[in-house]
C-alpha cells in the first residue's frame, strides 16, 4: 500500500476519476458474489493512454490492478483479494463503429450490452451473448467471462462472437489481435485465449465483435412435467434429433415456486417447467423446430404444451424466468440467494440427474437449492438459499458446493458454463483443470510477469473460497 | 543428428513406424507448399504413450519434432526446416464416439475429414468445417491450422467446432483443455489457442467437436458478371442485408479460363462468377435466403442467374469450383500453379479491389495470378501461375507477394484466412502481427521451453521465404 504514489495517479487521470474515500472503497470491494475485499484505490480511465501509463506504473511497483465492468459477475472475479488498483471502465463506453458492410462493429470495454444491442437494431442485426443482466453488464466484462445467455443454445458464447481486442498488457504496451474478418488462421489466436482469462492476463480496451441478423420470427414453448427425468429426457432428445432451437430453458419446482411467490405468475405447480423458442427468417423454419420440441416434450410427458408467436405473450410467459434470479430470495422467509455452486455445463443426458442430485445434496444440508439454466446449451444455474446470519448454514454450503462439483466433474461436466471461475468457483476449477494449472500460470508469467494484473484468481486463488476473503455476510452465531 | 538415437525409437514404435530411407524423407520432406527441407526421421505413432515416450527423449536432447497430417497444407507448416522428427499422425485415425444425446464426437487426430462425415451421416449430422483437400485432411492438420471451407460463411471455422483437445506437451505430459458442452467459461480457453497454432505448442492427439444437423434443403445460385466491382459490390450487399448464404464464392477470370480448358464446362467468358448457396431445414427458409441473394446479384448487374434445388444440377455447376485447385495448372503451357500469397482475409467491401488489385500486381510483374474464394467469410484465394523453371519468375513472384499483402493490410484485411501461415506467408505475418510477435514468442516457451515443436515457424520463421529453404522447382536459368 505504501508502494501507491497517488498523486501520480491524480495527476493521471485527473482528481474525479480517483477514488480513495472509504465508502467508495466499500463499493468497489464487492460485486454479486459472496465475496469482499478493499482496493487501495479505484481508478477510472478514461483513454487508452491513461491505461498504458497506470499499466507501466503499476508493473514497476508490483501493485495489482484488477478490471472492472458493472461487477454484475457472480464469483468474486473483480474483487481486489490482493488489494491494489480496480480499474472501473466503464467511463471508456464509446460505440466506435458500427460497420454493416464489413460485418463487424468496434466498441470500447464499458459499452454495456443493451446499449450495444440498440445502437445495431437500426441495421437489422444483433449481438447475441446477451446475459440475464444486460441492462449492466458490459461488453468488456463479458467477454472477460466468456459470457452468453438465453440463446446460446443457437448463438453461442462470447469467445464466438469477439474477432478482435486491442489491450493493454502489464508493461503499458497497448497490442491489437485477431482481424476484422469472419475468418482468420494468422498465428496464435490471442484473442481467444482472451475470452474467459476475467482480468488475469490484459485490460481489454476495445473489442471487434461479429453480429448476427436479428430475425423476423419467433415461437416461444412452455410444457410442464411432473417428472424432473421427463423433462432432462426431452432436453436430450430435442437436441440429439438436429432440432435448433433459439433457447431451451429448464426451471425446477424451487424455481417454480420463487417465481410464483415474488410475481404471482400462476405457474403449474409442477416438478419442472421446460420453455423453447425457435427463431427464424420465415414462419414455416419457425414451425418446423417448434413442432420438432413440442412432439418430443410431448412423448415425455410434458403437458399444458402452449406455444406464443405473439411478442406480448413471449414477455408473459418468459417474464417469470427473466426475474427468477431476484425472485429466488421470496422463496422462503429468511433464506438469502447466493451466489454459490451458481453455474456449471453438464452434457445433456446428465440434466435431470445433476438437477435431481443438487436437490439431494441441499437437502442433505439443510439449505435450499434450485436448478434451472440454458440446458440446450449445456448450461446448469443454480443458487444456494439459506440464513446468512448462520454460520452452521455457510459450513453446510460449503459442503454442498464441494459435493455438486464433484458430481458434475464425474459426469463429464465442467466447472463453469457462463459465469466464469473468479474465487467461488475457484476450488472446483483447480480440481477440475489439475493437469494444467501449472500451464496456465506458465501462459499468465507470459503476458504479466510480474503478475499485476488480477493476481489471486483462477489458478492462483486459494483452495477454499470460504476463508478466500471477508464474506458480505454477518453472522450472528 | 547426432543427438538422434534411432534404436530407442525403433524399440519404441517398432521397426516398422520408423522410416529413414532416403526416399521417404523426401517424401515427407515437402507438403503442398513451394518448400523442401529432409527429416532426420519420419516415424509413425500408434499411441499416445509412445508419443509421451518419444516427446520426453526429444525434449531432453533438443530434437525437433513436427507433427504432420495428410502433408495438404500449402504454407510449409509441415516442412522440417530445422530437421528432427516428423510425426506422421495418420496412423491415429480411429473415430472414438460419436455421442449423439450429448451433441459430440471425440477422435484421433489422423482421421480424414470425410471419414468423420461419414460417421456423423447416419445420425443426420455433419463437421462443417470442410476444406476442398477433405478427401485427404486432417481432423489434426485441420485444427493446427483452423480450417474452414466452402460452407465457413455459415458454419464457422475448425476454431467454432472445437470443444475440447487431448494434447502431448513438449515435456512428454499428457493433458486435456477444454470441455465436453457447448458452453463452458472455465479459466484460460487453451483448446482455443491451440487452433491455428501450427503444431509449435503441442501435439494434439484427441479432439472433441461439435456438430451440426445436415440441412434438408439446399439450393445453389450462380450469376455472371462483366464486372469485377459489380460482383464485389453484390457480396458486399449480400451479407450487409442480413442474407445468410450457406455459400458465396467468387471465381475471376483466370479461374473461369482454367476451368472451362481443364473441364469443358462451358461456363461463360466474364469478369466474374458468382455462387452462392442457401440451406435450410424447411424449402420456405432457403427460398428466402436465396432470392434475397438473387435479387442482390442482379441489382448489381449479375447476368444468367440460375437456381438449382437439385442435386445433380447442384453438383454440375459446383464441380468447376471444386477442381479448381488441380484446374489452374492448365491455364497456360508452361505455366505452373503454386501456392503462393494463396489465401487472405479481407472486409468484404474490399473483396473486388482486393482482386482488381492483385491482377494488376501480377500484369506488372509478367505472373499471372487468379483471386477466388469463400468471399461470403470475407476468405480470398490466389495462386501464382508461372514457369518454375525461370529464377526471375521466382523473383517476380517475391515482389508480387509482398506487394499483395502490403496491400491486404493496408485494406484491413489479414495474412491468413484458412491455410495457415508456415513459413511462405511468414513474411507477410510478422509484418502484421509485429506488436505481438515477442508476446507469442512468450506463450510459445511457456508450452515449450526447450523449443523443439515444429521449430522455425510462425513468428520464428525466416523474414524471406524464397529463401526459407530449397525449393521444390529446379530453375535451369
Amino acid at each position: 500500500m505504501g508502494k501507491l504514489d497517488t498523486s501520480f495517479i491524480r495527476r493521471l487521470v485527473g482528481e474525479n476519476n480517483v477514488l480513495d474515500d472509504p465508502a467508495d472503497l466499500y463499493i468497489y470491494g464487492s460485486d454479486s458474489s459472496v465475496h469482499e475485499a478493499l482496493p487501495w484505490l479505484v481508478v477510472r480511465p478514461q483513454t487508452v493512454e491513461q491505461i498504458q501509463d497506470l499499466l507501466r506504473h503499476a508493473n514497476e511497483k508490483g501493485i495489482p490492478i484488477i478490471p472492472r465492468g458493472s461487477g454484475s459477475g457472480m464469483c468474486g472475479q473483480s474483487v481486489p483479494i490482493k488489494g491494489g488498483i480496480i480499474l472501473d471502465m466503464k467511463a471508456m463506453n464509446r460505440i466506435l463503429e458500427v460497420n454493416v458492410k464489413d460485418g463487424y462493429c468496434r466498441c470500447e470495454p464499458g459499452v454495456v450490452d443493451d446499449d450495444l444491442n440498440l445502437a445495431l437494431k437500426p441495421h437489422g442485426f444483433f449481438y447475441p451473448p446477451t446475459p440475464a443482466s444486460s441492462r449492466i453488464a458490459t461488453i468488456g466484462g463479458e467477454i472477460a467471462n466468456n459470457a452468453s445467455g438465453v440463446r446460446s443454445v443457437k448463438y453461442g458464447a462470447a469467445q464466438d462472437s469477439v474477432l478482435g481486442l486491442k489491450v493493454v498488457l502489464a508493461n503499458g504496451d497497448l497490442v491489437s489481435f485477431g482481424a476484422t474478418t469472419r475468418v482468420s488462421a494468422t498465428g496464435y489466436p490471442m484473442e481467444k485465449l482472451l475470452v474467459g482469462s476475467e482480468g488475469t492476463l490484459a485490460v481489454i480496451v476495445e473489442a471487434t465483435l461479429r453480429f448476427v441478423p436479428i430475425p423476423k420470427f419467433r415461437c416461444l414453448g412452455v410444457a410442464n412435467f411432473n417428472d424432473l427425468d421427463d423433462a432432462g429426457n426431452a432436453i436430450s432428445e430435442i437436441m440429439a434429433s438436429g432440432c435448433q432451437p433459439s433457447m431451451l430453458e429448464l426451471m425446477d419446482h424451487v424455481a417454480i415456486t420463487a417465481v410464483n411467490k415474488a410475481m404471482d405468475l400462476g405457474l403449474p405447480d409442477v416438478a419442472a417447467i421446460l420453455l423453447f423458442e425457435a427463431d427464424g427468417m420465415v414462419k414455416e423454419a419457425v414451425d418446423y423446430e417448434i413442432d420438432k420440441a413440442k412432439i418430443i416434450c410431448e412423448k415425455h410427458h410434458g403437458a399444458g404444451v402452449e406455444l406464443s408467436y405473439k411478442e406480448k405473450d413471449r414477455t408473459r410467459i418468459f417474464s417469470g424466468r427473466k426475474k427468477l434470479f431476484p425472485a429466488l430470495s421470496k422463496y422462503k422467509e429468511f433464506l438469502s440467494s447466493t451466489s454459490l455452486a451458481d453455474d456449471m455445463a453438464v452434457p445433456f443426458s446428465r440434466m435431470a440427474q445433476t438437477a435431481r442430485k443438487i436437490h439431494e445434496v441441499a437437502d442433505k444440508h439443510g439449505i435450499v437449492m434450485t436448478a434451472y439454466g440454458h440446458c440446450g446449451a449445456g448450461c446448469m444455474h443454480t443458487k444456494i438459499l439459506m440464513d446468512t446470519t448462520k454460520k452452521e448454514q455457510w459450513r453446510a454450503a460449503e459442503k454442498a458446493v464441494a459435493e455438486i462439483y464433484e458430481y458434475v466433474h464425474a459426469v463429464g461436466g465442467t466447472t463453469s458454463a457462463e459465469h466464469g471461475i473468479g474465487l467461488s468457483k475457484a476450488p472446483a476449477f483447480k480440481i477440475e483443470k489439475q493437469s494444467t494449472l501449472a500451464l496456465m500460470r506458465e501462459v499468465k508469467r507470459a503476458f504479466d510477469p510480474n503478475n499485476i494484473m488480477n493476481p489471486g484468481k483462477l489458478m492462483d486463488a486459494p483452495d477454499n473460497w470460504v476463508s478466500a476473503t471477508r464474506l458480505r455476510y454477518s453472522t450472528t452465531e
